[in-house]
């Protein structure tokens, strides 16, 4: 299964700051549980390559799905801005659990866009449903066993929650994990997180006993701060210790981090196909500067983000996607070749997500309790 | 109306304390719409006597109750320990305003009883039911127009407004109100009594314009943060300012500050009638060394926890507290005489009330919605 084609987790600066997570705050290697999970069912793309590179406690998921056990997924929207592909890497692994029984919990977090983000109500409201929520459905999200809530319009018990966790965190917690700048928002958030995370767990819920939360390795702060309020709450109320993975954060367009304020780092999922297609012709590439030192060197796909493009999101084939790297790394393949290829691709890709997404926004209507302030 | 019997709020050292309320944070005195309220209702017992001292904006009252307009009331209780009389001075105004056709919204305080105060909630719940709502009902409390809630089992809508308030609120507005020791616990919970006192003018709560909040001096500074987050809400969500009155505190029964930690400072409501009564007999008194001296130089009242269990509680007769007042002044009356006077009508009044408590434990489970957790 592991190859060359698989992104070193190591591989560019970015990641290297992630090395301090394993050293100093006890997340572990994704490597070391995907033959666990490769036992009892196939990983998921983002998995297979290394881009989901680290985790806690993911065990617990496993030993789920080996016995055939309930378990949860918690995922959270940022409903903010356009939803592109980076924010696609974790429904993706969203409906792959789903896909192997999961109970799908889906948090707006909108208490946090109002709060910390001051986003004007109205805006997030339309943003969640429209352009989040829609998407997801359309990329393949089931609204069977799928809970999706405004953190502003849940339910009482995950309010108690919340009341009840500020007992037990102190302010200077607090601020080692967040920074001293701390205020009344921050906090709030921080703990409405940490109901989220948690509240699964609660039998008005479900009472699942594995919750697992897919994120990037920036929300590793909200897991750890959520892990010790789990345990702190362990006699009280029953709570455990959430599992969770971490995936690499994809590389703009620009070469630089992709990044919702810079249009030009990402390709939307409702960007116009043909305009998001000239938008990847145009983007970084891990090429050399001409045909001919390329030919001679091979390319970079471990910079690239075109090759990112098709690893993440385009080329689910582990054959094809070996056959590219491999064609990119000796020089075979050049990168305005390589693009047209991707640019296919995505275009194919983006109109057949559009043509459901019409009907993927009445369904997100009809499945979400909108809050009506 | 007025007269010597009235009780001077600024007769003794403790209420001195509460001249920086007016004096820096715009609190007025109760005397100046005193007047005002005469023209509409007999003012209550507790507001012709002094003891009610202070407001702001109650005017807005006096014109609900003059144009026959809705309005609510917003009243706390902090589920620890046993109710006394102390604590029925709140309670007493609460059911004066009902009965001028207000409606009520009453908090038990659980989520800050548990955060702030460490109550585990078995205790708590079960206090709030049988020690507070129950003798709240017992003592006159009618279930119609009235909403009792607990803090951690409330509707969405409520908890929405804490996470709104969160975003315009700075820690450093809260430490000049609260101090600098700020912990999640008590940030969470000064951002929940701020929406218990603004939530009934949600349409979801009935919409109502004005709400009165009825308390002791040292509730104002909730009242100062959350006058200031009706301000900052006032275009987003119509938020106005609450108006609030202000009592003075109960002195013990040992001539000290009334404590629930010094069961011999109080009389519970629930305390054994005949036990209660030699609690009574066993008090500090406004009394002279000597009977001698006593009948020469008069009692002082304006010091005494007996004459407070009169006026405040025992005594509805403005004429009758007078007599009292001026017998114990010129020496007439002595407080063997007065104690006994005051115990039987203390002892009479507890066997009354505790002969509805059972029925009013029961109405107290039905009309409240109780946690589970």
């Amino acid at each position: 299964m592991a190859g060359e084609y698989r992104i070193d987790p190591w591989g560019s600066q970015v990641i290297r700051e992630y090395e301090k997570l394993f050293k100093y705050f006890g997340m572990r290697p994704f490597k070391e549980v995907l033959p666990l999970l490769e036992e009892v069912a196939e990983p998921h793309r983002l998995m297979r390559r290394g881009v989901v590179f680290g985790h806690r406690d993911f065990e617990i998921v496993v030993d789920a799905i080996k016995k055939g056990k309930r378990f949860a997924i918690l995922t959270g929207l940022m409903p903010s801005g356009k939803m592109h592909f980076g924010h696609k890497m974790v429904i993706d692994q969203v409906i792959y659990y789903q896909s192997l029984g999961a109970e799908i919990f889906l948090a707006i977090a909108d208490a946090e866009a109002y709060a910390v983000r001051k986003i004007p109500r109205e805006e997030l409201i339309r943003t969640a449903i429209e352009e989040y929520v829609a998407n997801y459905l359309a990329l393949g999200l089931r609204p069977e066993r799928l809970h999706i809530y405004f953190q502003t319009n849940y339910r009482k018990e995950y309010y108690r929650l919340i009341q009840l966790f500020s007992r037990k965190v102190t302010l200077a917690e607090m601020e080692a994990i967040y920074g001293e700048d701390l205020e009344p928002a921050k906090i709030v958030s921080a703990l409405t997180q940490a109901a989220d995370i948690l509240h699964p767990q609660l039998p008005h819920f479900g009472g699942f006993d594995v919750v697992l939360v897919p994120v990037g390795p920036d929300q590793d702060p909200h897991l750890r701060l959520t892990r010790d309020i789990a345990d702190r709450f362990r006699s009280e109320l029953g709570l455990r210790r959430p599992a969770s993975t971490y995936h690499r954060f994809m590389t703009g367009l620009t070469g630089e981090k992709m990044s919702s304020s810079k249009p030009e780092s990402y390709i939307a999922l409702t960007d116009d196909p043909e305009e998001a297609g000239r938008k990847l012709m145009r983007s970084f590439t891990g090429g050399r500067p001409t045909a001919e030192e390329q030919r001679r060197l091979g390319g970079r796909p471990e910079i690239c983000p075109v090759y990112e493009m098709l690893a993440y999101h385009l080329v689910d084939d582990d054959a094809e996607l070996k056959r590219i790297y491999e064609d990119c790394k000796s020089g075979r393949l050049l990168c305005g070749q390589c693009k047209r290829y991707a640019r296919e691709k995505l275009v194919k890709f983006l109109e057949e997500h559009q043509r459901k997404l019409e009907a993927a926004k009445d369904l997100a209507y009809k499945l979400v309790d909108v809050p009506d302030f």
